[in-house]
């Protein structure tokens, strides 16, 4: 993939915790150019080192601190070849919809669009091949769209579990079943997130909603695309193989960095051993870095062979966040293998995900710059 | 169970985390009075507050601040109807060995003796049938012992998890598998146990030997005791109905308080639902409340309504740390049923078992006071 | 002080943390009855358990979980002797001066007051003296008051270091300049308070006001009462003896227990050595003990000997948390005496300071039982 | 400062923090080359990978995976120019005497010099001129020394706060009293270091040792070296201007970072204004800046205006951690004026410091290379 010049991008939800997160990835991109950003009406005005309570460790790039913050609207980010976007799930359904109307590419880390049968759900270490709905996407608003979708990646516990399922995959075939637990960063939650009370000593076993999206979005990522006789395209939810997955979700005092641990069951009898799985998974190589994205991770998967790792403070910087890490590679006396997978939440998790995934549409001919 | 007199009590590993435990527990107990103390040698000779490196939220018992430490050899313990062990397993062998065979009553903490096949492993809550093993283990010492017995409690993590485990199999019958991921507080590494370096803002997956435990432990509580012809008594380690179980154990940054995931397959089809789960656990009455034992809970099991319960900080404490607590259960997608449950790693997965252990054995006439 | 039969009480703000903290406490006493529960008009009308996101580790407390939430409004607790006030300043000032308007003694946590030249700012164990300017601030009112009136307590941080400094001051005279640099559980700020996201891994140096706090409310404390030709009272703010107090204060991950490292320098020359300042601050015994108050702690100053203590972990709950712990006793090469102060600021530093005050009022005869 | 050519270096105690710590720092120098590595018989003969317990979040430099380590003895290091030393301090004053004895120039981390009068306790960001010491170092050898010499860097928590107390100095002349509460994170005592329970929800309000270190060490940086009639040098100790300092010294649960809150009193009346300190630390540039050490902070004092700033979590990788950060800038009640300082103990606390006075030693023509 070789980019000769900037593309300029728009942040919406530019101040809140994953808006930041995407400026400080975009600040040192090879060819995305933060032209725009969008916040509420409360910021919109104000230059954004003013509108932003920045909580980043990394100080504000300089080349955005003057940037007067505009609303949400789509004729604030009219220079912009794609928009990402990192609003709260309460309003990004319908400002998403309208810069989408504007034919402006969105590529969008909010829940909103995940379910919807046209949008694809992309973790780009996994199935960009799901960009080719875009087409339909487009075609079905009125009048068709030139050039304006969304792309939407996964929730941050999704995404870290299954680019380890998705490598197994391509080396087994299909699983069966998976069980898995996961202990979760308070970043997962934003800002200001999770009360300190409630977590400092303690671990809550809960996360509203969590449990679905591991269960759901895993389906739709990992399953294919069918075509009927009309041509008319259709996620298929992993249906030729059906996987069942159960997942518990829990938040415990991390400040970044989801640990995951997963039990699997494969269709395949015999099963792989815990040295191949190492081996598949040591060896998995996404499109998203034969495509040569910058941003997309050099090695996508660690395996580790000490015993206690992967940890999420030692282990969450690996490849700058945009790779996984997996550890415990071994038998599991209930199904076949277990393991343990440690993600960035606020990177390969988030922000990077949508960065990728805009890369792909970039190199795939989506987006046409 | 009526006791009106006391009964001396030595304890062994004294100046250690679960000895302190211990010497805490047993300064408000109806009956046991401490009388002796053991260490090694370096604590031995000194008054028990110059030796011990206090640890406790509460100040030291009164009553022992001038017991002189001891050698662990039984000759400094003749007055004790019970010993209690929280030796470390690198010394517990040899040392509850020789209080067997100096006709003591040992009740240990220690992993030392668990998988000894005439040593009954009893979590108090579940199995105190298994001391019906004791006089076997007696007549095997040659010449056979009068008072000589050694009772084990179980691993922290296990028994956290088999007391919900052993109210299903009661109320639902057999189970078929089961998965199990833990999150275990640090005071379960003893003093000084982990580094702060390695747990502050980290998981991690790995506590060694924890996994097999679980799995090799559960059998052995949950399991019955097989007859041969000859009359000897077995162990028959769940036979009857085979159990898959697998572990997969982390350590969190939690003070006390061990968190469990637990999946399960009933044999029995239909499974039961959640809400008959709920019920069940619930009503989980042991025989060890039933007997009297005072350090037995009132209530075993508490089943949280709210979908965010249990957790470490605000439910280790229910019952003294005696009871455990069990919350979201729901169905699973892959299994039938999973839940969360938490329990106290330093009291019911510790020195609070062994004192309920050494009650049951009274009120069983195990021990003659 | 002998009560022989119930003193109905109230509590407004009954379902924040601190209006929790009092119904856990009130539970248990031997006197006071929770008669009435006050909150915002949400959560009016509802039974307390219901209305309340109860976040203490005991349960609520059965005899006040069928209670209907009122209004804060005094119709609703005329059957109160008593109402103690655990409400955000930003509504306490109105509320409470109705109260008392309606002639309830109302005994407030919240900072609206503090400052009012008639209303005294009582820390239990240092200054109950104060009590005397209430027949001037009934007398103020139009027409005068017969029975209501308004007793504050100090901030937490103020609370931790005035009784160890008026220790001081009572054995050796008055203070001349005092520099404290506190480091306060995140509790401190109520729930939700703290974002997990702020204080993780972190330290933050800067609590709004509360420096101004510690320097401004100590000085009322510790100071005298003058009282001028024509007979009005006012405190005099130490004016005999200026006292001069620089605060820093940060916020710690710590769960609950103030910590503060005081200097002190004393007008008297030579001022005491640290063995005798240590006699002097384990000798302190106010009257509230003296007077017998339930709830007053029988050890008001615990002096370790150990270089490493206090800490709040394991010193926080002593005394039930009506107590303060001291330690590290040694000269300051700058000015005289340092040492270190851990109190509990959720006991003693705020409802326990209430309870302790009312019972006080009582003893003293303010409040006609 | 220009240097073309590498310059090789060894590193002593290289398995331990600290030289974890200078080998990651060394593995991007510009002209320092890690040539050999230095450690305890148990690791002597293995290649660094296989010896040490890496804990860094950056994988161990490949440049250095398959050297060697060697026993701490001179000849292992015969190539070396510069040997930086991260030894314990029990052991390093006679490994760190025997490789001076053997020509080696020795920058060590380690306290065993810091109080010789003949070795420079050298802050790099403050007095580099105490290098005019080693000279005579050199001459009390017997016979004299041509290369060998040691340089000692201060102790992390007197660093953090000498920087900013010099500038003030610079800009003001002497200060004449100062109180120092120190808030240290626990990568400060090494590793294993602080175990978990000690810290874990706690302060520990205690540092062996640390107290004296600030007051003492702070002298010798901040002040002169004097001469005598027949020419030998001494340091003065801040003698001509008598500087009183009162340090108390805390652990907190703060993984990386270093906060010191800060009371000074001038010696000039009237003393500067809040602002003029602001600006007079925001300007402070000091020589190790000016000559070009590639280590030195391009930024030394980072002056927040936001009130609750600088925070461990978010500014103790300013400058890559070799700048330290200063907030809180404010009138003091009691001295002229308080503020907090931000350092990382890890970095300018320890080997960064090391390094930067060995890059002043070659700018300043004490290493010949």
């Amino acid at each position: 993939m070789q980019v000769d010049r900037q593309v300029k991008v728009g942040v919406l939800g530019a101040t809140g915790t994953v808006g930041q997160r995407f400026i400080s990835l975009l600040s040192t991109h090879p060819f995305f150019v933060v032209a725009a950003l969008g916040a509420s009406e409360r910021s919109a005005g104000k230059p954004y080192a003013k509108a932003v309570n920045w909580k980043q460790t990394v100080p504000i790039p300089a080349a955005v601190r003057d940037i007067v913050v505009q609303p949400c609207k789509p004729e604030h980010f009219a220079d912009c070849a794609v928009v990402f976007s990192g609003l709260d799930a309460d309003v990004a359904g319908d400002i998403e919809a309208a810069f989408r109307a504007a034919e402006l590419a969105v590529f969008s880390n909010a829940k909103s669009y995940r379910r919807d049968p046209h949008v694809p759900l992309i973790v780009p270490l996994v199935n960009p091949s799901h960009l080719s709905i875009v087409p339909q996407q487009k075609a079905l608003h009125s009048p068709p769209l030139k050039k304006g979708f969304i792309v939407t990646n996964a929730n941050c516990s999704t995404t870290g579990v299954v680019i380890p399922l998705a490598a197994l995959e391509k080396a087994f075939g299909p699983l069966e079943s998976c069980i898995i637990t996961t202990m979760q960063a308070i970043s997962g939650a934003g800002y200001p997130g999770v009360p300190s009370l409630d977590i400092f000593d303690n671990v809550v076993p809960y996360i509203s909603g969590e449990e679905e999206k591991i269960e759901w979005e895993t389906l739709k990522i990992l399953g294919g695309i069918t075509e009927t006789d009309d041509g008319a395209k259709a996620f298929d939810m992993h249906a030729k193989h059906p996987l069942r997955i159960s997942a518990s979700c829990n938040r415990v005092p991390v400040v970044d960095g989801h640990t995951e641990c997963v039990s699997v069951r494969f269709a395949r009898r015999p099963p792989p051993s815990p040295q191949q799985v190492r081996e598949a998974l040591a060896a998995y190589s996404p499109d998203a870095y034969t495509l040569g994205c910058p941003s997309a991770p050099r090695h996508t998967i660690f395996v580790h062979e000490e015993p206690d790792r992967p940890q999420p403070r030692l282990d969450r910087d690996f490849q700058q966040g945009a790779g996984v890490s997996v550890g415990r590679v071994r038998q599991c006396r209930v199904f076949d293998i277990k393991f343990v997978v440690l993600s960035n939440n606020v990177c390969i998790g988030a922000a990077t995900s949508s960065i990728i995934n805009a890369e792909l549409a970039i190199a795939r001919g989506f987006i046409q710059i």
